[in-house]
């Protein structure tokens, strides 16, 4: 039985809350259960400087905890002077995950940046966020179509992240901070709408893994993401 | 008139939401109009090391904002590997303006720290946090109470605090970002819930300004206080 | 009775000497009883990247303090890798004092960089600077008129400031160290010559103050600004 | 067929040569083809701060390239102020790759530290990093035993890693740099001795990838890791 | 000629001026013609943390020059985050030629701060701070004596510093920023007040040269302190 | 006896190693003795920012020492966010050295970058570093002439250093890490192949040293050096 009585297959409850920040472009506030993740995308009129002159865009994101998202307050990162690792691996992913459903050329020589803040977190703030973000990023693209800064569809599928992870031995989707600080094996799946595979990231907390456990924590992923997906439809009103 | 339609001595809506923080001792979102401040409290066990062996407690702040709070992008601080002089300014004014109404010594030897962030930004971020800060403050305060942590009243009095100017020559009440930006003379007061002044911080943008001025301009700042305390009384069940 | 024994509006013995630095456009080591600030005016002919094209100019305040300035050594700012949030505080405190007594325009597309150095600290260190910081761009101005480099008079009037204080109950002008390091109340004015604010910064250190106990600070500060003024005009030779 | 006209599940040559740091407790350079890696393993006689008193030890690793160890010299992080992004997933990954296969708790209260520097890089430095740390871990600990430091044997499993990636469609085993800069799928796999996985990273650089395609990365994967372990245990004697 | 009119032989006009600050244990402002260093000696009452409990003292150095000493002005380092490799270089040497004549053992657990900062540059600012600091670091050693803190002349010797070099063909003693920027040889000579060598940093800043030239350098530089050595016996009363 | 057995105007054994970077322009690793320091000379087809449109190029080296190079493991100098003093100064001495010998306005507006990186460190790492720098410079010339990059000879002598120094009351030559931590005087020599002297930097580690001390060095220097360069010529061919 898992900690919060869910099923092995069974997400906590989502919600996807779009137009919660006054000045963004696109924005949404989603919930996996008790993790929320504030996420906003704003559009900037040029691209990066590496990036000049090639008749391309740009997605990219930056993540961040609010201190006492957390059960124990969590010291802010500027008071480090940088970034953690592990802030770096998440808003690197969140950037690879959007940029792979995206047409950048599309977009023309503009940034769209992603900006994914932690209000609450209870696991699972990276796969809320790429869910999120998604949202936000959509909502971006209907406004600059709307103003006929773009005249295509530059968004060419959905995407959503879900974590997954083996806990007392049971594979299980969606784990909460209970079950990931336990997990033997924990793993973080990008997916496309059209069931395509974006990132899989598999880490044995404990002993090794196997095959067959993979397998089965990419099938409870594929039943998560589903469901995520049509989430963001509903959402977005498709 | 005033861009917004108030009455020079009028306020925008205040609202003072608590418990928006699962994991917090105490916590508040604060809104004045469109400016929104998700305000925690966090109580460590234990005095910053400068203090320790002193008896006394701290009460400590933070202050950052979401990059997208504001009309244009910002960008983050961490980016620029510390916080800007505005961001120190702004966290050092709140920590002390909490500190003037609490009694260190009956905390015992134990830090609180108040983190202020801004999810949106209309004008007046920093009178919203403090005015929003204490009421995070007061709860943290009630739980350690609750918990018999400590069994003294260390708050003394309660605290807020509003921003006035000159715009366009009449000394008005609590400025939104339009008002901000045009202001001749910007001030900023933070008084205690029996009139004491704790802070005053009075800058001419354009002209400088006169002790006329000055007295008029606090005596909005009374105006606006009172009414805050009253909200804060209120959202604390006094 | 104070410390140094002087009477409640009684300012330390201030001189002004011009011409301390060999190389700047225009200097002046200002003395504040034992505080001593040596300030420098630069004139850079190009203004800062973020004002090109606009037709103005810009001053800008650096501020710092020897390492032994203070009766215990303190560690340099460097070593910490930035200005500690006072020193930030600090010089954008300067640079905002006399940017209202300046025509930027007038400038034209130009910088003048004020660098305020403590070479011996004993409080006041801030309202010193300001006070001899007006000297230093004073006579950078007139280098720039002899060289016809402008031909107009950009600054406006004088500016000045003093600390006051409420210590041991009694309002007091220009806190020493001793002073400063137990008042209740300690407050900054800058005034110009015309008698305008250009800033009032007070704070409870102790108990919150009084609107009578602002006004006979502010009272005390105009006394020491018009003393200072006075020095200015006599060491400018106006 | 591939540019170097490898079969697709043709490791490049590899070879593991033990011993090339005079003072380190374990060494190897290892060499993917033209990727070459200096891996040492330092051992230091007491745990890291967080860990202490808790009777277990902690085996860490850092990552590094030398400025020209690529085509196009890259500027070192050092001049940046802090590690990339890149580097620090790089070097988080390799260290969980490490503690996955050694008994912490038979370390004693110690901590190994890993430092894999890239002197020459031809795509798979993270793969060939992780598996010449393998060879410096071993022989630090074959070095702990012989003087008695440590009497059990804490190094449970052997651990490897090998990309693979979809290549023009064709899936393949260990790229080089030509083949990795072109892959539409670039996937990691670390893999134990006894078959076990312990971390997969998956990445869509193009177009997202199937669960065939998954499981067939996986395929070579094994392939490559077993070849791999096969040298390793040749090197160190087995 | 040189463009100071002086012989080859001849220094610029040295005073050193003690006791210019008010709180430090010992202080010299030094000026070598138109380079002026202020340098402070302050003594805290341990020594530093990789020193502790080897029953010895330590003198460690500090120098920074204020933005405007120079005829442009320079960015200070603090903003650049660290001191600048030529800061780092100088505050080195001077403290290694304190050290060499200083007994550490007899200075007990303590360290001696010395702080050379640059009010003024015209050339030769390392070896006017080495000549002034020794001053600076009597007198703080006459303060310790006085107070009995120590009872021993842990001050074994004199110590000063000039720099010779070769212009236009012709060696010559210490060279002022004029002959500096345009030195075919530029050396700096630290020596002992019974004539034994600290330092020498000979370097050909255009063709290399020859022992001759070294020599007849080391010569001149002789003749510069003896005199340096005799001013400091003046200015300290020997 | 020297604690190596080698006569006191003996060098330890020299090695160098040609090719070793696949990539460089010129590379080159060299051993004296257990020390080993692996070179690199990278082309860039540009001149630094502050020198473009003067017709002339540069030449520029950094310097690092991986962890493990040492008896004990250092820490990365990217985790303290800056490299050393002893970094800044050792980098700086490689680059004038080797300006020392080159035709800059013959390189043309392009800049070459060396890297010395310790492989091993046994003492004389900054001797060794400029020495084997000079090859891959010259290697990093050949292939621009090669290329007909540039058709003029800019390298216009040999550069070499050794360290000699007093260990026990006797002068010897290049000295390891047990003579260099107990020398009472070390000293760097860089000597030009015919006969110059680049850099001088002679320092008393113990008590002060002489005339004749000094002379006795740089008389082993010129052993020592013209040693290396006959090794130079035999390295690259002439």
């Amino acid at each position: 039985m898992r900690p919060s009585k869910r099923a092995p297959d069974e997400m906590r409850k989502v919600t996807l809350e779009r137009g919660v920040a006054r000045y963004a472009e696109g924005s949404c506030l989603v919930r996996f259960g008790e993790t929320h993740v504030f996420c906003t995308a704003s559009l900037e009129d040029r691209a990066p400087g590496w990036l000049r002159g090639q008749g391309r865009g740009w997605v990219t994101a930056e993540y961040s905890m609010l201190p006492r998202a957390t059960a124990e307050r969590t010291r802010r990162e500027v008071n480090a002077g940088k970034p953690s690792g592990r802030t770096q691996e998440i808003q690197r992913l969140i950037g690879r995950s959007l940029r792979a459903v995206i047409d950048l050329p599309a977009l023309g020589e503009r940034q769209i940046s992603i900006d994914c803040d932690v209000l609450q977190a209870d696991g699972g703030t990276r796969t809320a966020a790429i869910t999120g973000a998604w949202v936000a990023l959509h909502d971006c693209i209907a406004w600059m179509r709307a103003r006929s800064i773009i005249n295509t569809h530059p968004l060419k599928d959905h995407v959503a992240a879900v974590s997954c992870g083996v806990v007392q031995g049971a594979p299980v989707l969606d784990l909460d901070y209970a079950e990931d600080s336990t997990a033997e094996t924990d793993a973080n799946f990008v997916l496309t709408g059209s069931g395509g595979i974006v990132e899989v990231q598999g880490t044995a907390e404990g002993k090794p893994f196997s095959d067959e456990e993979l397998l089965e924590l990419l099938r409870l992923a594929r039943v998560g993401a589903n469901g995520l997906v049509a989430l963001q439809k509903q959402a977005v009103g498709q």
